[in-house]
């Protein structure tokens, strides 16, 4: 079976490499197009190389730690290797997906100006290009060491034992990916709305100059940030889900006591993913149309096609490998394949100017910014419920379908596999999510190129549905999140068992409930040091971008240029410092909890984190979906359109959701994760050295 | 013992009743004062009697659904009264606070034009009148009960099963005083921002003109919300707290095999309270200078001396009915006492403008609102940390004294005594929250009279510190609420023991699991709802306050008075109207949850809702209380002062923060401890009818 899981993997990368080239064939456009479309990738690329800088920094303490504990004893040999490959791939899987964005841009502009389909298919394409590295290379990276650690490594165990090594190993591997995925999704995410509200504060509300236009000093940092927050940072994070929930997977059937065959479904369901996910792929085509609902309707043909083939293909899967005794296995894996299918719906009433949520908030913007804030955060708040039951729903049914409690280890094994059920789409969901970036990309290439209106609303109509892509895109991401961390931490609760500690699970041991509160409190620590991290960041660029204005005369007439680079640069410098706090506090706080308070205070804080982070992560990012949008209805020509009061007090909500759906919302997917691995990998350290 | 305890039940009452006395025979000022007075004491009537019906009607459905149960055999006959007692002394605790603060107001006024020592003496004694009778007839009826069950109704029983039955049948009573308590809070809490809100938006915003001025029509609006949301909110809402966590530590206590002993010290605890916050009461004075840490140090040495005087002398009552070998008890309370009294100083450093956290919120106003909100909701999300630490520490900390891993029921006990510890101090810190309103109207009373500039000092700076002790006070409420709270689910776990449930309480077990995420998702869900309650009604308020700026002529030149009878009125049945979603999702989700997802799930839900309702309430408070005094500090002239940029922006800040601090935060101190409370009253009826 593994060498099919092997060849699936092979044939996304190879995809994705078809994919690419088929991309770079695309006209560019004229010189002007191709000359901005140059300096973002530019200034993508000295981001990702200081961000490169920062994260070897980093793994190189983090080596040296791991590699002290190996030689104490509480870590194998293989971890400090699984944990620099965890990294290096997902560093990569980031970077090619930031690289065709940035290349995709000006050619999804120049397809645009002759067709809506053109644009929409370059567009898309390149997001499929980061899709099915993603999904291709952790496959392959799971893949090529479960083939070393079983036909090598521990090939003189007996299959039993093999296993549990092998699971054990693997899932240090998922603490480099995880680390990277830190550093891009938040360096990321802190650098895209340090850019975006800086360069709004300054242009749109200080010169009344419109959105992406060149005279704004700060509007290629802006375009860049795009490409490295929405891009790059979406990448790691969900190929760290995706290796997660894989390998946690891994571990719980053997747990589970399902043996090789356990460990293989999660494979052959991946691979499985892929090819039907290429499939998918094909059915994205659109007319001339350039309704929202239609094209929404084209990018959606490509998703539930490949879950419908998921749907009946992985029947046969579990049949052959587990047998029909465990037919509850194929229910699970429906159960998040519908979960993840939800969770997008919701995301999306709650999130697009189509529903009543977001045209209240738009209503309320008329009587002033006050009510436009509090609207948006009662929205936000509600908009928690669907998620929250749809998780709860598919945890109560994956983990009854598998075993149910008379089986407990089962059905947890269940609760896992519905976590790669759900993730088993994400070749295609994530081209979907990378697509937005690009077409806000190609439609700022197209302002500032001053093309004609006909090719600015056929990138309009792109990039507004970029925006409910992205907002779905984070539902999934999150709803995925949180399965595949309620998986880590039951591969957690199993590691403690393995190393003979005798611990209590119950929810009234005060150490667990302890944690319980200050895992429930991080989420709001973490968010908060995000949104003071983008705000510090900004206000830099505000001062420098006020300062050309003063300095650089002509700028406003358009006589001379404002000077891109040195805004970029700031960003840049400012993203990663301000990140710091942030990645210390995801690595610290489990362990320090850990040696203080022990391990069942470890186990409540992950559940505690879990809970609230992803209720506040839904929160936030629709909340802040939905101020965008409300925004936008308002500038189609609602409540007296652009430049009302109406849409001065939505472009307040707007500033104030960015952070919000960029930043902090989805940093919390890889705090609830990275805090879950974190623990995994130090279990025996921290089990050896408890206070309690 | 007990005898001593009713004792000082009566004592407390009668203080009160002495305190109150002597404020009515202080002089009520001038005509024009006695007249606003009066027109505040009936619109705060006006909106007591509606809420009483609603009460009422609510009372009547509960009471017949209590009384079906009774006759199915789920519950003993004495619940149905306990029900009403716990509702009847929580709803006259909240008048009689309500009652006197109406009447103190225009007294504290014509006191502070003579002197601000007398101010302060009269403002102050009026929230002690509310303090006093809070913690007197919650002490009152606590006791009447016991000797009623003690002596007369299970007599017959032997000690072990009488105190079984009797702590039982007890717990129900907290019912009664919590769903007062829900309707006090939500329904005052919507009332007094409504109109607040509404006030500012027209008023100050519109119309430009200040606080407090009498040509704005929802004035004598704003001002009667101060008393029935701050005043017999809070006041309903400590009963509650208090009654509770004296009732759960005597279950507790049964559960811990302490027996009689066991369940007297929370009794005699909360007498020695009683005393000695009457003997801290006299330490409250101040000299002639408005300088707010001196005042605030006046206030203090009344907390403080209390403190002391229980940290000493409660050694003698754990001893005396313990014994020597229960020493841990002592430690436990002291924990509880030193815990509260941190939060209320980690509330102090986070919201006042001494601090840099309200300066930097200050400071980010000159950018624009969106940055004071952003910095507003970092700084508050950050203020979470200590609180949450404080709280684990002390629910570790009592467990470890009290009992320890080596005897968990003791070790719980001990938990329940922390929160009794905690409370104990309850009659001289709700006079220093009650207080706060008082001055406030009391400002309002002077700016409306026009008096001269000296006075108006006196009250500003009364006022102010009222501020700052509401903040504290809702730091404390909300601490203890927590303590209280897992008091109630450790009560709740006990029930389900005793009705022969097998239960799993592991936090892996997916009901709990799945309930967790619910629970946690419960305090988004609420906030949102009030949130959205408040701006309902606030907008009916600023359509007819602008109604009668338009019909009535001559209102902005002074020559007519606005229709302040008619705002009253809209509030009063916007807030009854809107209160019910809130009502009803706290009573429902407990009892659905439990039935469909059995009782592993209402846990796991309560311990969610805890946990992170906690976080949210303590977020909203403070996030709310330092944009309002990031006002002030603008206002008192830093960074442009009154009416600059700043200032706009800051007045936004503001507003958020209003709803955010006296909606929809307190209000979630009521949600986890009646969600806590209706699953108890509930169990043996979900036990027999779960479907899982």
């Amino acid at each position: 079976m593994i060498e099919y899981v092997f060849l699936a993997s092979l044939v996304s990368i190879g995809f994705a490499l078809y994919l690419r080239r088929s991309i770079l064939k695309q006209d560019e456009g004229n010189e002007a197009m191709k000359r901005i479309s140059a300096a973002i990738r530019e200034g993508a690329e000295a981001f990702l190389r200081r961000q490169y800088r920062t994260v070897a920094y980093f793994f190189i303490a983090v080596e040296a730690i791991l590699i002290t504990l190996v030689y104490f004893r509480y870590l194998t040999i293989f971890v400090p290797f699984a944990f620099l490959t965890g990294g290096f791939f997902s560093l990569l899987s980031g970077y090619l997906g930031m690289n065709i964005a940035t290349r995709a841009n000006a050619r999804t502009a120049a397809g645009a100006s002759r067709s809506l389909n053109r644009g929409l298919r370059i567009a898309f394409s390149s997001g499929a290009v980061m899709g099915f590295f993603v999904v291709g290379l952790g496959l392959l990276d799971i893949t090529a060491w479960f083939v070393f650690l079983n036909y090598f490594a521990f090939s003189s165990l007996d299959i039993a034992a093999r296993m549990q090594a092998i699971t054990s190993a693997m899932l240090t591997f998922g603490m480099g990916a995880s680390s990277v995925a830190l550093f891009a999704r938040v360096g990321g995410g802190i650098y895209t709305k340090a850019a975006d509200v800086g360069a709004d504060l300054v242009g749109k509300i200080e010169k009344g100059i419109p959105e992406d236009d060149e005279r704004n000093p700060a509007v290629i940092a802006d375009l860049v940030g795009d490409n490295v927050g929405d891009v790059a940072g979406m990448g790691a994070d969900l190929y760290e889900s995706y290796v997660g929930s894989i390998i946690a997977t891994m571990a719980l059937a053997v747990a589970a006591g399902l043996g090789l065959g356990g460990v293989t479904v999660p494979l052959a369901l991946a691979a499985l993913g892929i090819i039907a996910s290429i499939i998918g792929t094909f059915l994205v085509r659109s007319g001339e149309e350039a309704d929202q609902s239609v094209l929404l309707m084209a990018l959606r043909k490509g998703v539930f096609g490949a879950a419908a083939i998921i749907a009946v293909l992985s029947y046969f899967i579990v049949v052959s490998i587990l047998g029909r005794a465990h037919i509850g296995i194929y229910f699970a894996i429906l159960t998040g394949l519908v979960g993840g299918i939800l969770i997008g719906l919701s995301t999306e009433y709650f999130t697009t100017g189509k529903y009543r949520p977001t045209r209240s908030i738009a209503e309320s913007a008329q009587a002033s910014p006050a009510t436009v804030i509090l609207s948006g955060i009662s929205i936000g708040m509600m908009s928690t419920v669907f998620p929250v039951i749809i998780v709860s729903a598919s945890i109560m049914l994956s983990f009854a379908f598998a075993g149910g409690l008379g089986s407990l280890q089962l059905g947890i094994y269940g609760i896992g596999v519905a976590a790669v059920g759900m993730l088993s789409t994400l070749g295609i969901t994530l081209s979907m999510d990378a697509y937005g970036p690009v077409a806000d990309n190609a439609g700022g290439i197209i302002e500032m190129t001053g093309q004609n209106s006909t090719t600015r609303k056929r990138t309009d109509a792109l990039d507004a549905l970029g925006n409910t892509t992205a907002a779905t895109g984070k539902g999934f991401a999150i709803g995925s999140a949180a399965l595949t961390a309620l998986a880590l931490v039951a591969a957690y609760v199993e590691q403690i068992h393995l190393l003979g500690k005798e611990i209590s699970l119950s929810i009234m041991d005060p150490r667990m409930t302890a944690g319980l509160f200050i895992g429930a409190m991080l989420p709001f620590l973490f968010s908060s040091l995000a949104i003071r991290a983008v705000s510090r960041a900004a206000f830099k660029v505000v001062f420098e971008a006020r300062d050309q204005f003063r300095r650089i005369k002509g700028i406003m007439k358009g006589g001379s240029k404002p000077k891109y680079g040195r805004i970029v640069d700031i960003v840049t410098k400012a993203a990663q410092l301000e990140m710091i706090p942030c990645a210390l506090l995801a690595i610290i706080a489990p362990i320090a909890v850990g040696l203080i308070m022990g391990v069942e205070a470890v186990i409540g804080l992950l559940m505690g984190s879990l809970a609230s982070g992803f209720v506040v992560a839904v929160f936030m990012a629709n909340a802040g979906g939905s101020w965008d949008n409300a925004k936008k209805w308002i500038e189609d020509g609602h409540f007296g359109g652009k430049l009302s009061q109406a849409h001065k007090a939505a472009v307040i909500g707007d500033t104030i959701g960015d952070p919000f759906k960029d930043t902090a919302g989805p940093s919390l997917n890889i705090l609830i994760k990275l805090m879950s691995i974190v623990s995994i990998v130090f279990a025996s350290f921290i089990v050896a050295y408890a206070l309690v």
